[in-house]
Formats: structure tokens, C-alpha cells, sequence
């Protein structure tokens, strides 16, 4: 701990996901002063059909 | 938020998770007054193997 | 399961979490054709301290 | 209720999974007094890629 | 990572806990063959008003 | 979208809160390339009694 959960909209890139663990793990350390070896990151990578905001699917009406 | 976590077993269709999306956004709004635009929902879907009850996995022992 | 996880801002009194555990449960019967039974709805509350949007906290920068 | 989510490293077989449910539905019957039917789980497969130990992504850098 | 969460209704000791802690992490390891200091468990406790199940809160209506 | 959950030991300060809510949203920005509007974070506190590690509260053996 701390334990992190990122939930993204599928298709980034490994080297996204390298930089994102990275820096959000840096970032964390920076504020509470935790060693980075606490910090465990996972990312759960959600289809278009699988997300809504305001009622809409995310496939039927994608955010800008 | 509200932020709404829909955790199904697999295989519904795009159809239904529309309606789902549009119907579970409108009983939060109703209840809790916050704006439609506020209400974020993810679904995240199982396969039977990986959901159990009662220490039985669903693709063992489907629930009725 | 269905296993619903709803996160909300703290403050919203029992009534409004009973309407909004019945009406949700519903809109997920509706859609998806599970018992009623099956649906499991869990609420989490939220301190504005403990929730940010655009990288602000709730309680710096309230949502309007 | 009690609910159990499990997030595991994918490519364990199904017959662990049957163990791992069997095993931690009784460990928390056992603890916690409740029947074993309320006990759910659910298990989440993560890809390597998708989960980070101290910034770096298992898949770079497998823990042993 | 594996990483365990579980909900339970709130009001058990710190006793019960502490065993069911040690039996969940047991029971994965027995079954997955990782290294014990690998199982991470975070316990979320509800509040009866929190938890519905066929769209009736705990509070109104508790299970047997 | 993005979604994050990060779990910490209670007892950091709103400054501490502050900080990580906002670098926590740079960093994911920067490598995702998402809006800032769209990164939502929450942040659940947990109380020793409530993790465990290796089978151990951290409330009997505190992670150095």
C-alpha cells in the first residue's frame, strides 16, 4: 500500500502504460513520502461499450 | 461521481448495456439530485470461471 | 451478481440511499433479465477531501 | 456479503481458480460466522503489463 | 499482487480480522503457489444502510 | 475516464491530499493524453486493522 487502480479506455500503448506507472508511482512517493517499493499500480483497460458518463455509452457518443 | 462499478457476468449485448447505462444513470438523478453529467458508470465483465458463490464457481455450478 | 459499487459524495440520508438501492436494482433487472435477488448494491461515501476532478479536490473546488 | 474481488497475474487454470474459491469462502466463513452461501467472489486476471510494482511494469520487470 | 479486497458489514474484531487475514492469505497461496509476501488484503467495512441486496438496504431488511 | 482508486493508510493531511491530486493528474495526462477535465481520483483511507500483508495486519507488524 498505497494501491492503485487506473481505469483507461482500452488501446494505449505499452510504452504509455511504462511512463504512466512511472510517473503516477513518483508522484505518489513525492506526497506521502511512502518508498516507491509500497506502490503497486494496476490497470484495468475498459471497451467504448463498457463505459458510460450522462447515460451514454462511450461507443454511442465518445467524449471529446 | 457518483461513480457506478456494474460488475456482470459476460455476454450482454450492446443493447442492453445501453438501456442498462440509460436506466441506472436516470435512478441515480432521481434519488440523489446530482446532474445527469456527473454520473460515470463502468461495467466490467466476468467470465462464469471467475465468479463463485458460496465457494462454487459459476461454471461449475451456474446460479439459476 | 450483479454486483453493483456505487461511490457518492458523504450526506445523502437513508431515504434517499433506499430509493436509490430500489430504483437502481430495478433498472438493472429491467435490462439485463437476473432475478432481483441476484443484485447487490454496495454504497461507498465520500469525504470532498478525498475526491478530485482536473486534478482539485471536492473540497478545494466544488463541483457546481 | 461478505464480497471478495481477487486480482491475480492471468494463466492460472480453472482448477486453481475452483481451489482458490472453495478455500478463501471458508477461511472467511470460518472467521467471520457467516453462511457460506453469502460469500462471493470475483476474480480479476491482470496482463503482465497492466500491473506495476516501485514504477515498473511486470511484464518489464517479473517480480520473483 | 494477488491483491484481495473484501467487504464485510462492519462490527467485526480485530480478532476476526487478524484471522481471516492469515487463513485468505493461506488459502491463496495454497492454491496459486506465490510467495506469501505477495498477498496484499484491504478490508472495507459497510455500514448497514450501505449495502442493499434484491434492492433492500441491510438496515431495513438484514439477512439471516 | 481515466478512473483512479488509490488506497492509503489514513492520517495524511488535506496538504498531502492536495498534492498528490494534482501530480497524480499531471502525470497521467502527460502519458495518456487525456484531458485534465477527465482524470477523476479518489482516494479510499484504510486503517491498519483493515491491511494485510504476508498474512499480517499491518496494525501487529507495520511495514517499515
Amino acid at each position: 500500500m498505497p494501491l492503485v487502480t487506473i481505469k483507461i479506455i482500452e488501446g494505449r500503448t505499452k510504452e504509455q502504460k511504462r511512463g504512466m506507472a512511472k510517473d503516477v508511482t513518483e508522484a505518489i512517493v513525492k506526497n506521502i513520502g511512502c518508498p516507491e517499493t509500497a506502490v503497486t499500480i494496476d490497470i484495468i483497460e475498459m471497451k467504448p461499450e463498457n463505459v458510460s458518463q450522462a447515460g451514454k455509452l462511450f461507443s454511442d457518443n465518445p467524449p471529446r
